[in-house]
C-alpha cells in the first residue's frame, strides 16, 4: 500500500509541468511525509541572484500537497485551498530541500507544517516554514 | 520620478529570472500598484494540467514586492518576509493577471494585497488572494 | 429571508460568550457582510494600553464567520478553519468595527476577506486586514 | 538574566488587560519559550458552547510574542506585525496551554510557531498551530 501511494505520487508529481520547469526532484515519501529537492540555477533567480521566493513557495506547496495525500482516502485527490509561508533567511543554499508533513489529517480537508532545509556543504539551515490547508476531494463517480 | 520607479522595476523584474522561466511579463506600474501578466502553458502545470498554485503565487509575490517598492524611500530595496495565499478556483483561465496593491506602506514594513484575476475570453474571475508583509530595507552604505 | 439568517446570526452571537464578555456588538448583516462593533476598555487591552491584538482579532473571526454563514446553504453551520491577519497600526482607537466580507462562497468552504476600522473622532483608518477561511458543515441529520 | 527577563515578561503580562478578563496565566517562561494557560468557561464560549476561536487565538498570540521578547535585544519591545492559525479540532477540552517559540530571533523581526495543546484529563491534542511575525522595536531614546 505504500507502494501503491508512491506511485501514484510519483506519477502526479511527473505530470506537474512546473516542478521539471523549475528542476524539482521528489526525494522521499513515507506516510504523512514528503520531501522534494531543488538545486538553484539563474533561471529560478530574484533580483539578487538568490532563489525567488516563488520557486522556494512552489516546491514547497507540492511537498505538502502530497504529504496530504499518502494519508487522503483512497482514490482521493489533493487540492491547495490556501497556505502561509515565512521566509527566515535569504535563499542562497547550494541546495534546498523542501519537506511537507501532515500535522492533522481529515476526510476533506488536511492541514499540513513544512519547512524548506538550505544547505551550504555540511552546514544546514531552514530557508522558509509554511502551514497549508489542503483539501482531498473524493474521486469522482 | 515615477518613471524613474518604472525603470528601476523593469530593470529588477528583467533581473528575475524566475519571471522568464514562468514567462511571466510586467504590465502595469503606478505608485501603490503593479501588475504582472501570465499566459498558460503545459511547463506551468499541475498534476490536472491547470496552472500549479506555485506559478500562480510566484507573479503574485512579485507583483506585490514591486507595489511595495513603488511606496519604498528612495533607494531601498524590497525582500518578502511572508505572505497568505488562498486560492478561490481552478487556474484554467486562458490568461492570468496577478495584482498586488499596498495596503500600508511603512518604513521598513509593508503590507499588501493582491489578487490573481483569471480571463476565460470576455469573462473575468478572482482565481486567488494574497495578504502579504514586504521588507524595504535600507540600501547598504 | 434576509429577516431569517440576521435572527438566526444574531441568536448565534448572543450564544457567544466571547462577544459578551469582549463587549462587542453586532452591528449590521447583509447578504456577504456582517459588522461587529467594538469599544476599547482596560479590560481588553496588551501592555501598552491598545487593545490586544487578540480582542481585535476574535471581532473580525466573528464577522468572517457570520459573513459566511449569511450566504451558506440552509441549516448549515459555519466554524473557523484558518485565518491570517496583518496588523496595520496600534489599535488606540476610540471605537472598531470590524468588517467581515466574502471573498468566495462555497458549498463546504468559503473564503471570507475582512478589516478592523479604527475611529478616532471623524478619522477612520485600517487598524487589521483578515484573509480566512470558514467550514460551513452541513446540518448533522 | 533569564530572571530578569522572566520579570519583565511577567510584570507586561500582568499589564494585559485581555489575559486578565480571558483569566488566562502565565504558566512557563525560557529563552525562545512561553506557555500561557487557558481554563474553559462559559465568557469564552463560541456558539456551541466550545472555546471560541478568539480566546484560542489570543493567548497563542500573546505566548509567540513573549517568545519573541526572550530573544530580543535588551530594552526593546514586542508587538504583533501579523499571524495565521490554523485550528485542527473543537476546542471542548478542559484545559489549554498555548505554547509559543521562536523559529527565527532577528533583529526587529522574528519569526515565531506555536500550538495550542488541549487536556482532555490524561489525553493531549494540538488544538490549534501558529505561524507569526513578531516585531521587535528598539527603546525610544
Amino acid at each position: 500500500m505504500v507502494a501503491e501511494i508512491q506511485n501514484r505520487i510519483a506519477e502526479s508529481f511527473a505530470a506537474q509541468g512546473l516542478m521539471a520547469t523549475l528542476g524539482a526532484t521528489l526525494e522521499h515519501i513515507e506516510p504523512g511525509e514528503v520531501r522534494i529537492a531543488l538545486a538553484p540555477h539563474p533561471g529560478l533567480s530574484q533580483q539578487h541572484g538568490y532563489v525567488h521566493a516563488g520557486a522556494i513557495t512552489s516546491v514547497l506547496d507540492s511537498a505538502c500537497g502530497y504529504a496530504a495525500l499518502t494519508l487522503a482516502p483512497e482514490g482521493h485527490g489533493v487540492l491547495t485551498a490556501e497556505f502561509k509561508i515565512n521566509f527566515l533567511r535569504p535563499a542562497d543554499a547550494s541546495r534546498f530541500v523542501a519537506i511537507g508533513r501532515v500535522s492533522k489529517a481529515g476526510k476533506t480537508l488536511s492541514v499540513c507544517q513544512g519547512e524548506v532545509i538550505g544547505e551550504w556543504g555540511e552546514r544546514t539551515e531552514t530557508v522558509a516554514i509554511m502551514q497549508a490547508t489542503m483539501v482531498t476531494p473524493a474521486p469522482r463517480p
